[in-house]
């Protein structure tokens, strides 16, 4: 049995997983009786979901981040958390980063201001390869992203914890990186996974290493963004605009000040949507890895978070 | 001599001709001595601008159209008119087509009004497989978006007055062919010259036979846009959202309700703006054509239009 859990999407998931494998019973969360003894595909499950179940044969993890499964009291450590490995969602990433990217080179927050004043001015054209751009983080993701603006002829720096080597793609790690790596960016793209050391990494102190006039891409985890800050640096036009698909608090409450600031957009944690066929197709196959007990690309190693 | 015209970028031209034409006198229009027998490098030079110099030897144009220099009295018709190449347009309205794409694709649109109303919500993903793009024109400018956005992954289709190849756009042309591709395109990006035949091509009939919900990204020419059947297209939801550079008349009028529609982009005539480094490369090797009695790349045949 396969129990599916995806507050929009599930529907969805269901008619693909049925389709990707045949044999097996597919069913909704909420369809499935007390103690089913059951894979399970989930979105983002709420405390205490796997209570009313057999402990999972193993968690199938749709969307990039993990640490909502990891150190809750409902699931067993012994349960193998596996990540899918892409499933259309670095395709996606690249867009959002692009998109990002492309706003600020083209100026279009800028001209969306002067448009709000009904102001007709040219500002200077700048070409992709004036364009500094730095990513944090280099990996599933990240990687991905980099090696693709690189393509696209940005001039592109990567932080990651090891040494990663990308083409076209300056990479560094080690201590003083970030700061490095901030100093100089026209934008900076967080892809990083949620971690104990990453957060608050973007705070005040760092966002005021970027130069002047700078913008932020963020869809690593909200842990890693120092919002208060954020707000200040926006304040004070040491930051042009920011690009946020993940918060602190999700959904994003009601009345929260990112909500309305003008050079603020939110997207509701979107920037890489696992895409249902793609990712029914992986499962299959790990399935019949985890039935030969063969070795699983993307078992989440518990100790290192990710 | 060579007299330069710009009304915002003149100085940064004069510095990059100075340098790729050594032996040359580069000079301000406002600086240059009536009567001055010179070349002419400019963008929009506004009517009446060439009477008091000699007959130019040529004018070399910035910026992609020319319909400005036709049919004008200060301008005798044998002197040619020479067309920059590229002079890093191309890469630029790629980047602006592909910006407008992206908005379509990942509802940037659609999640920008919902945190005008502090909504969370997601919206299905569509991968770029899925985006159907219609570039109305494959010339200097639309082959290469077009070109571009294929190699994106984006399901380009593309109209040309007479038949194209370019690898991965379906071309069309011929009677019918406008109606066959605006009736498949998510998303058109107009990249047409202006000639009679385009007047008010896109107008109340033929925005009509867009897909409901689909985009105009929109920077040919602003006589080639019924403004009116746009704001009602997008009134009506037969429109998503325009991005738009050129306008019937520009600069855009104070008042003017595309200024203030909340779906609609006014960029101030940007999305290709000539990069004055390359600019100055390119005129100093066609005067050097010149020079040699040899063919110019880029002279503009006058009856054609372009």
């Amino acid at each position: 049995m396969i129990i599916v859990h995806h507050p929009q999407e599930g529907a969805r998931y269901i008619v693909a997983l049925a389709a990707a494998l045949p044999g097996e019973h597919v069913i909704a969360a909420d369809d499935a009786p007390d103690g089913s003894d059951a894979y399970f595909v989930c979105w983002q499950p709420p405390a205490g979901f796997f209570k009313r179940f057999a402990a999972p044969r193993a968690v199938f993890v749709l969307g990039a981040g993990v640490n909502h499964l990891l150190a809750r009291n409902d699931l067993p450590p012994h349960v193998p958390l596996i990540r899918l490995t892409d499933a259309g969602m670095a395709s996606q990433m690249i867009e959002y980063a692009r998109y990002g990217v492309l706003a600020w080179q083209r100026d279009f927050d800028r001209y969306r201001a002067q448009q709000a004043e009904q102001r007709w001015q040219v500002l200077p054209a700048v070409a992709r390869s004036e364009v500094r751009v730095g990513v944090l983080g280099l990996g599933e993701m990240g990687g991905h992203v980099a090696a693709a603006l690189a393509a696209d002829g940005y001039r592109v720096s990567g932080l990651a914890r090891t040494a990663r080597d990308i083409h076209g793609v300056r990479c560094l790690s080690g201590a003083g990186a970030l700061e490095a790596l901030l100093g100089g960016s026209d934008v900076v793209v967080n892809l990083l996974p949620a971690t104990a050391e990453t957060r608050h990494l973007l705070n005040e102190r760092t966002l005021a290493r970027l130069p002047r006039g700078a913008a932020l891409v963020h869809a690593g985890r909200g842990s890693q963004l120092d919002e208060d800050a954020l707000l200040a640096a926006l304040e004070s036009g040491q930051l042009r605009f920011a690009l946020l698909d993940v918060f602190a608090d999700e959904p994003l409450p009601a009345g929260h000040p990112l909500w309305t600031h003008p050079r603020v957009t939110v997207t509701p944690h979107v920037a890489a949507q696992t895409m249902p066929a793609d990712a029914a197709a992986q499962i299959a196959s790990k399935l019949r890895q985890l039935a030969r007990d063969e070795p699983v690309a993307g078992l989440v190693e518990r100790t290192r978070g990710y």
